[in-house]
């Protein structure tokens, strides 16, 4: 009787990338909102910068957990139900769906192990800085 | 005064179709949710197979919900609703409604006596694993 | 593969009952209203008399589903309830659940076929209204 | 940059666990809801037996979710609360949260893999069922 092996992202190391999309931000200009869930959705660590839109608390966190729950980047999204005018009328009422960019897993091996939302930027911004926590990631793998 | 004939799905049956349409997603090498409602669109059996999309469980109980509530498969709702501006504005906010397919109304001599939902593969695919567990009602249909 | 064989309250006799709860309530000089759901819980008839609270339109009808959705008038819950601490402190948050009188299931052969509730009066009265509309099953078990 | 090793229940163990609930259930003579969700409480399997009632299509789903978002049996929380007034007023409140029997976690070596929660019967019952389908779990320890 199978029992499945995950890995999931720890304290540490979501704590490690919200500092490094904090940063790209700074970098930026702009204040934004930047969380991080894991495998299973659910919150691992979340910072609000300072004058950074109320209104993309949520949004940051509705892209993380689009990310995990069907394992691909928020802006692979559009493309994907641009072809399928049921799909485009339909699924983007699906609770906590997020269509536009800014939401990532992050993957180890092949695996999703969490996800991060970036929101309070423009789409362009709001993914270099996940973009920039993500490569946290290649210091694990190098271990 | 009269009192309506109702067949309605077993747990059984409900069970069966499952198998089938796991049979169909391990076939096609995509992980799926599957979901059985009866015809009052309370839930019979549910299952998920390994690494099948989080973001589907949801969709998959929606869309057999939705192939109760209105007796039509849930790919026929698209084409209904194209031809109405209002309607495909307005009508996608319904509760629970799902407009894309992977929906199906189970039907025995005519009657609706319960609901599949499938969801986790492309809108084909999900389609395919109903239908391989739609095949399971003609058996019951020769007894 | 076996397939459930359902009665199901139609919407002649549902509607033949709320005349009967009106009669009922209007005999004790009370204002209510009346819901009839069906053995999945879906609203079949509903009827609120002039000047009956607007506070109990939902409760009549979450009287009437919780009949139906544990097979047992809402004036048993209670009883049922009291003698353990953690289901009277828990299972009261439970969504819809009524777990004060006026609900009762509609038996038909010992099946339930749908389920009503009154809510405008006391508890006492809006019992007494479910139990004049029920006596209407008599007339259809004679036939 | 430690990343988590997580044991996760598989479709496969959830529905073996599902079939020996239904089999208490069945020595038992009653009819059970039975849920399985994995250690994010996301659904992997579900059951309703004919005839369960609908009421607890949603408190099984609940029980397991409670059991593995803290990861202690429900019929815990009763005795954990009755000491705190404050806590027994207000926590009850939370979402989903259930404070009676019939939810346990899934555990291996340790660790919560997942949850199940049973719901239809008495609290004894229900946690009947619970402890058959959990005993699975031991066939998979001894491998």
């Amino acid at each position: 009787m199978s029992v499945l092996h995950k890995k999931v992202i720890s304290n540490e190391l979501a704590e490690k990338m919200i500092m490094k999309a904090k940063e790209k931000a700074e970098e930026l200009n702009i204040a934004v909102n930047i969380a991080i869930v894991d495998n299973g959705g659910h919150l691992v660590a979340f910072s609000r910068m300072d004058d950074a839109p109320i209104l993309s608390i949520d949004i940051s966190q509705n892209k993380a957990y689009t990310a995990i729950a069907f394992g691909i980047p928020t802006h692979e999204w559009y493309p994907l139900i641009d072809k399928s005018p049921a799909l485009k009328t339909g699924i983007v009422h699906t609770s906590r769906l997020v269509v536009f960019g800014g939401g990532y897993p992050i993957k180890l091996d092949g695996q999703v192990i969490g996800g991060i939302g970036v929101s309070g930027g423009s789409e362009e911004e709001d993914r270099l800085c996940c973009e920039a926590a993500l490569k946290v990631l290649n210091h694990v793998l190098q271990k």
